[in-house]
């Protein structure tokens, strides 16, 4: 297997029945995996992305997880070539709000779908959405039924597809890009009613990571962060299971190191 | 809507989000559809399909339910272009039967997942199927992952598509043909992690159900009966609802007729 690896014959690295994850995971020699949290870390040059010269680092270190998840979705369902499409995004937080930013660069219509009525303002104002709809009103969600062509699904907790679904015109697709751990509710019927489609999308390829940063560089798309020092990951973490931050942590590894110089 | 609908731009009728039911629908009138239940009922032409003369008319009747319900989702995603994929069907009744033959039709490995081992011999003797699987069987389901390219659903029961997903290789798509009144559970993990593709699909207009009868008559493909009088209805029913029938019950209604002239 790790020879036909090595061919360079894979193009999709990220669905390799023998992934190796990068952070957290057990490498082939029986180590943990560290990620961006080594003191070192030696890569083959075929894993290595360039940052285009206009994206600051910190803003741009998010982009290889969430900038990527959202970004494949857009690109396989052909969003990078069309315009004017009505794309939705549910939920507002990391993934959804580089979603936002990809799909107003790619001249599309662009709604909100979140369960928070207070990020209306944010999400029109500071990124651009043309709509937002409020997720449990249920006047404001049968309003825009069979209106959509395009939904980007970033919600992490267990949801029904059903009302979502609706959203969508026949043969609409929606791509869930989040993993909630339990089981999602698919309800058959606005999925056959609607002809609709359901697709799963996970990170990307190099290639397709290398496409979506050079994208960045173009329309000069960077993720809202909030970069911390080492020594805050604690308080971070507290304050990430409280939702407090908009919209990624960033750490500043390097700024640890010539500290301890 | 109505003046829009008979200019003949509508090609999926079978999506109009104002739809009625042939029978036990409202009609536009409010009167209640009974479709071939009735004593006479007048069509417009472009609600008429030839059964082309190799069929009998008896065992064609449900192709216009079964056959192109599942015709349509093999031909959406190019299973009639293709040959030697490999197709999985989940359920061996009414829908699933006629999936077997149309795969098989279209030169395509056919393995049929059931949670009945009983039903086997009858998949591949009977119907050619090359596989079968029983979907219960852990060890069975597991040896096959990854090794489907579509899977067509035909189970009207409550389920998850977990165990189902893992069996389609990336990018793989399963159909969802089957109604189920409570939701299906939709693992995102299986999804995300394949890049797996589930859709919907419900019949087909009456384009395609001509076409479909088409390809019928060119395979000599019918679906399996049992033809019953009228009188017999309500033991038909009975039957049914214990799954005592192989596989769809069709009623010669015009046998009635005779009998009371």
């Amino acid at each position: 297997m790790f020879g036909h690896e090595i061919t360079g014959l894979i193009t999709e690295e990220n669905y390799c029945d023998q992934i190796q994850l990068t952070y957290n995971g057990i490498f082939w020699d029986g180590s943990v995996t560290y990620g961006g949290y080594s003191k070192m870390l030696v890569a083959d040059h075929r894993f290595v992305v360039h940052v285009p010269d206009n994206l600051p680092m910190d803003a741009a270190a998010p982009l290889l997880c969430a900038g990527i998840t959202v970004f494949c979705p857009l690109k396989d369902n052909n969003m990078l070539e069309l315009r004017g499409k009505r794309i939705g995004v549910i939920g507002l937080g990391g993934l959804g709000h580089v979603a936002v930013k990809f799909g107003k660069a790619f001249g599309h219509h662009v709604t909100v779908i979140s369960t928070s009525p207070s990020k209306e303002k944010e999400a029109k104002e500071h990124l651009g959405a043309d709509d937002f709809i409020v997720s449990t009103n249920v006047a404001q969600m049968q309003a825009q039924k069979r209106s959509l062509d395009f939904i980007l699904d970033t919600v992490s907790a267990k949801h029904s597809l059903g009302p979502y679904l609706e959203l969508l015109k026949v043969k609409g697709t929606l791509v869930i890009v989040g993993a909630p751990d339990k089981p999602i509710d698919l309800p058959s019927f606005p999925l056959i009613f609607g002809k609709r489609v359901v697709k799963g999308s996970m990170t990307g390829s190099m290639k397709e990571t290398q496409e979506m940063l050079n994208v960045c560089g173009k329309y000069n798309i960077t993720c809202d962060i909030e970069t911390i020092m080492p020594e805050k990951i604690n308080e971070a973490l507290d304050r990430l299971a409280k939702n407090d931050v908009k919209y990624r942590f960033v750490i500043d590894i390097g700024a640890d190191k010539l500290s301890k110089l």
